[in-house]
């Protein structure tokens, strides 16, 4: 690493906003620049907490943050808000009325936000969310808040990348809940009922306590309950006292730790696999012979297990 | 491929119902029996014309999908249904209340169903989804329809496995058409407002309307819009002729073939990762090699740059 490469990494570690935000550009555009900095950053990461916020749009999630950002900010921390935006997968955008608030929100250089498009191939989101939150973890924000949007698997993965999941709930969401019974109702940590001055909060803490009640989570921690109204900043210091109740829990849990081990190995498998096929693609030669099996398998003149351990093959002959 | 093997490969692509659903519980099982019948029956592949279904919960989609098949099958059709559920990451089960609901609609022999839940780590989904519905297709099933719950990533990735791809309204949504606008909707090949006859269908028409107006289609498709009130069967034969309608099309669009290479060279690269990390975790020192260096990454006692590189070596090592 040259004298000037560390600087920056220095400068990173030291909290340097714009340096922070240099970092995270390149890790969001996955520039393979980022991948030495990624590296040294390592032993320094592990320290924040990261907390993941999933719910409908609408819910009042970026209100919210920001009213846990300001709470963090009032005991002198340094907050990290991201959120990961639904993306079109033909023009990869992100929604630009989200964009434009985030700015607003940035304002106080003791709080670090970044709005993330959802683009790329599957997965992709996954990986490149961890490594914004490991440089914000770096770089001494903590805690460090995952907003995103929706109850898809995508959305779940996101948030189990998370030390603590949470999910925000409206009054008078009603299929929701059903959907949430079979869907993020067992990774939430904590819920949230927002806007719980609204008609039908009373019934959404009932059914939720119903669900609750009925399902043993293997690590023994009993999901908390909060009800909030963001936008009056009621029911906030409750929150943060249930995040920080988790997270001491978490701190102990032994099948805690065992999850993390396995979301490690997760992710080192896939990691691997994307450096395989980084490298196979950066090779013309590779790379045109997996377009032409794509195309044949498109064609349906090869099938795709054959055309698999062909692209092994290449990799094992080209990167010995 | 033995005697036996190959008979049941021949009940399969005769359309044998009980081989059939054997043979996609073997594939949703991710069972290794799976992967040579796969090969076997990919050249018979390519015939049928996939649609894939999402919507929120409650819009309807199951009713809808049951008229469509209905209509399908009165053309003399036989028909898949595959409908992926939600899965909480636990526990790894499915809605129940789908599960029987599903039953009910399979008393028909010329309509299979199959409820899916997505368990399995991320992408898994999709790769599941993909090769079940290569079985349908070589077992002559035509159209065969992918329900899909939400509008999260994972869900959008499901659908573009399909050929076609379903956006299903209802009056009412609110919010849900602005979440639209950034995610799923630049992929809807068509839109169907279901419960048409509710209060506010001409303002999510209009709405509609209004957003595909703003867009332009790199392939020059202009999505449909229907209305519907499937639990009376209305609209259901303009649905099923906008269907049609959008299968001739996407036949001669050049846009959509390299579309479709595009998306068997992600299946391809993913497929090779997927078989090298089998190989892997099924060598008992290479498996227990991984676990320890996650354990490490965990412990922030190794980067997980270095922790990839050994495991492609590894790979290299044992695999030549």
């Amino acid at each position: 690493m040259t004298d000037k490469r560390d600087e920056f990494l220095q400068k990173v570690l030291a909290g340097d906003f714009r340096a922070v935000a240099r970092l995270v550009t390149l890790v969001e555009n996955r520039s393979s620049e980022s991948a030495p900095f990624l590296r040294e950053l390592f032993p320094h990461t592990g320290r924040a907490f990261t907390v993941g916020l999933t719910g409908s749009p609408g819910a009042g999630k970026s209100t919210l943050v920001d009213r846990l950002a300001q709470s963090y900010r009032a005991q002198g921390r340094k907050v990290g808000i991201v959120a990961v935006d639904p993306t079109s997968p033909f023009s990869g955008g992100a929604i630009l009325g989200d964009r434009i608030r985030m700015q607003s929100r940035s304002l106080d250089p003791g709080t670090f936000i970044r709005s993330m498009a959802t683009r790329g191939h599957f997965g992709g989101l996954t990986r490149t969310a961890s490594d914004v939150l490991a440089v914000l973890d770096a770089a001494g924000f903590d805690p460090v808040f995952v907003e995103t949007v929706g109850v898809g698997q995508g959305e779940v993965e996101v948030a189990r990348t998370a030390d603590a999941t949470i999910v925000l709930l409206v009054p008078g969401m009603g299929d929701d809940i059903q959907a949430l019974k079979a869907g993020i109702m067992e990774i939430a940590d904590i819920f949230v009922i927002n806007k719980s001055d609204h008609p039908g909060a009373e019934k959404v803490e009932t059914e939720l306590r119903a669900l609750i009640s009925m399902s043993t989570r293997p690590d023994g921690w009993n999901p908390l309950i909060v009800r909030t109204v963001a936008s009056e900043g009621i029911g906030i210091d409750e929150f943060v006292s249930a995040i920080e109740e988790y997270r001491r829990f978490a701190a102990r849990s032994e099948v805690r730790k065992n999850e993390r081990v396995r979301i490690q190995k997760e992710r080192l498998l896939e990691l691997a696999c994307m450096q395989a096929r980084e490298e196979l693609l950066r090779d013309n030669a590779a790379a045109d012979r997996i377009e032409e099996l794509a195309r044949l398998i498109a064609e349906r003149r090869l099938d795709p297990f054959t055309a698999a351990e062909e692209v092994l093959e290449l990799h094992r002959k080209n990167f010995q």
